[in-house]
């Protein structure tokens, strides 16, 4: 369970306060504010504020003085041209901030992300809670055969079960020894910015995360992708729910133009109209390598 | 008069629709959206979205689930603490974005701040207004004596009509020229992306600029002081105004912390410790060049 | 010419002055440093210092001690890899200082790539040289009757040759004027920071630009591409020769899977899947705008 | 000890490798490129590429055409002028590349830092080494009793010995059980990505670091300051005796004008003033908060 009883009541309570704003509203924003999407076995993502909608996009591209809509398919077309011709500017004129619940091995990957702006939870300062990232079964996978960077199918009963254990354990056993060396009973207590490097990489910890349209499309373009790791993707695919209820004509180019379309090499390119006009083209002949041929006919046959 | 009565129209109906939020949502702040405060003669600043409050920085600070107030004079306890410590990633938690009608060579300076999302209006697909910055009377000022890069005195009278005069009659020509190449009548027209080279840098471009207030901040520390060109100091006092109603508590820590505050290098610390002790310090014995005591006399005498 | 004779003896003592190094080396470089490129009429693109190389790209790839080369063949499929799976940290650990001559109107698109280090000369302290842009006969376009954002046709004759006149004569006279109002003979003298605002967009500006080699990959995507500005487009050009000497294996990988490469969005890969199957897809039956579709159809018929 | 004999192998190869260059050279760097600077118990700080020198700094400054001398003095003088004026571009036209080991909470205090750029050994592809960051008894210290983010005297015996023991033995059970899991002899093996979770935040990664040095003044500023926590610390003041050697003048000039400096803000400003014309100023008369007095006085006294 993700959240307290006492954190459940403080987002009622913002849930329960309307206020009236002049600002642009998306009401499929505002459904999700301060709610948690559940996310792995303790980890959650949470909009706490967002700024602009589809129309903020068209707007800034106009650089208009009023809300710049001649109609919502003139609004739809004009995006649409936008992401298509990687004009990204207008993209970066919304923006959204989440607080997110996560294991530090997942905060790892997502950091390396620069163009945001994070507030993390202090290890320095404050207690980390006793809260671990333990894979379900059908996500305790084996190492892949095929690609050193990704993961087979899961592992079987004995090595799974003595895996399961072992992660318990010693999370158990380390967050034991960094409460009991923090302890001031009886004792001076080692400072908290030491102590926390006992503590293993699936412990939670949580940030608030701030970041533009444009650079949100980008993470998730990368980290929704199937080669992603499982454990930061089913973050990625959350944040798509979110964005496609707050900008849908957005996220429906991005769909079109980035998550379902596919980029061919000058080879490839090739190798397509060769075949278009009847060809019959192998490795070999194709100018590819046997790995970009492997990734090409994954896709084209 | 930077408006037109259409436009005046367009912020009217923006400023008439009302609807209800759950965001955070600043008085002060839906006090000035959409309305163009006037800068020079022809320019403006006006707020079109913002994102977040004093309280959101403290919100942040402590990655809490609710509102994370305590107090008032908690809140500002830690806004002043943040701000004296450089701790800078909680005020990169609010976001604006502006609409802004400035002259080229202000828009030059004004973009070398990187850490923004600008979309501006496009003299390669739109045509530019006739619209230029003639400076007041006052403001012509003449190259100063001392400092290679600004300016003294006003010019006197007829050494200022003179130029007055040229840049009215070079900046009327260019744009007739320019009106007359992209004309399509009788002729081919030149191409608008050529044409507009022959436009002066006080013609007036306009841009949406959306920034987070940290960043904002440090344009306005280096922007609003007395060492900025006029031109983009006037932009930088309007927006302090803005930031001053939007983020109250962090305006003044800003002031206090930034605006009004003055660094000391580790000679100045020891010159200023000796006069304490009663020390009658020259600049032969401070260790500074004559420059920087020229510069440490003018503060502390 | 964009040269003095002093420049050119100072180019010539920079390369006549050897030192011993233990960094990574590129000959291509070597080759290029310091020399000046000659672009458009008045402007240039030289190399002032660069670091890395390909083998810097696998070094950093492989986080190795020593110099990181297995092979040639295995460096270059894997750089290979790493820019068609779209990973760009180790691109980023090579990075190049370039000094650029251009006309202001150039330098306003170019900063807008924000993720690189600028220092421009300054119009505020110096006092800028007579040098204006002025097309060549057959880069004197007309406006683009297809693309608002584009030019067709040169200009025929009586009309370019207006065109030409206007724009000589109006820099001419804007430069005179400002020349006269700084002059301080005689008079109090405008300031710089004020004078420099009669200048037109076509004058000539200058830079020293350092950016890392992905993200100027980047700025070439972009500015290399038919659809920007032909006065960029040379400037990127100059660029790709450079960066083809410096890191020959990444540049080969650029051009094959970018500056070479389609994106095909979701209902492109569609609508090929079907033709390859023998199917005859139209417009109304392919799911694309009619925009889309014409752009679709000039690289696959 | 950091380094294996292979490393060291590796490294006395690339110093024995010497090549002619055109580019700006740095003697004191090409002292140390490739060695390793031992930090912490297995840590290292080493260069591995390097752009620029005290020279760059003016040249850029200047936008020459050569190498923009005219004297030592002069430069010294400009690159002091331009710290104290908060000039930071040309600083940012030197860049230095690094390689570092380090425990993985250094690492995440360290990436905080976004403008560079990072390549890190990657745990999804690679084996971790069994080196875990253990500190010394001196170093073992107690938490702060005065800042909730900081740390006290060093643990006295029986406490500290039974503090090293946990992080031994827990170190060393976690990485027993990461190879267990792992292994592929007579199971199936759990995948790295995953597997890499259960160690602890002291285990040693390793990544090359690139950055500009404005940015890296910035970050020395921060992190080499008597708050920063002391593992980090040590990694700055490692890197300050490299920037010291690279470029001694803007390194005299950061010491002067940030390192040692101080910032006082309106209130302090005010007190000092007062105490120079003999005021005998308190707390409650300062103006300032009982937190900020403290600060000031441990100064000023």
């Amino acid at each position: 369970m993700p959240l307290s009883p006492e954190q459940i009541g403080e987002i009622a309570a913002q849930r329960a306060d309307t206020q009236p704003t002049l600002r642009a509203v998306s009401p499929g924003m505002e459904a999700h504010l301060f709610n948690a999407l559940p996310v792995l076995d303790h980890g959650f993502v949470r909009v706490v504020d967002y700024m602009g909608d589809d129309n903020a996009i068209v707007q800034a591209a106009r650089v208009s003085y009023g809300k710049g809509t001649k109609s919502v398919s003139n609004d739809e077309g004009l995006i649409r041209y936008l992401m298509r011709h990687w004009h990204s500017t207008p993209f970066e004129m919304c923006e959204v901030k989440l607080h997110v619940k996560l294991p530090v091995f997942v905060a790892r990957q997502w950091i390396r992300h620069r163009t945001a702006n994070v507030n993390e939870y202090s290890g320095r300062y404050s207690i980390l809670d006793r809260e671990f990232y333990i894979p379900s079964p059908e996500h305790l996978a084996a190492q892949s055969v095929v690609n050193n960077q990704g993961r087979g199918a899961p592992l079987s009963g004995e090595e799974a079960a003595r895996v399961l254990e072992w992660l318990k354990q010693d999370a158990g056993r380390a967050y034991d020894h960094y409460e009991a060396m923090i302890s001031q009973e009886g004792q001076q207590g080692l400072a908290r910015e030491l102590a926390r490097m006992n503590l293993p990489a699936n412990i939670y910890t949580q940030w608030y995360w701030k970041v533009d349209l444009h650079n949100l499309l980008h993470f998730l373009r990368l980290r929704a992708d199937a080669h992603a790791q499982y454990e930061i993707r089913v973050y990625a695919d959350a944040i798509c729910q979110i964005v496609k209820d707050w900008v849908p004509l957005a996220y429906k180019a991005f769909e079109d133009y980035r998550l379902g379309a596919v980029s061919l090499s000058a080879q490839q390119v090739d190798v397509i109209k060769r075949r278009l006009a009847g060809e019959d083209v192998v490795q070999e002949t194709s100018g590819m390598s046997k790995g970009e041929w492997r990734e090409f006919t994954a896709i084209w046959g």
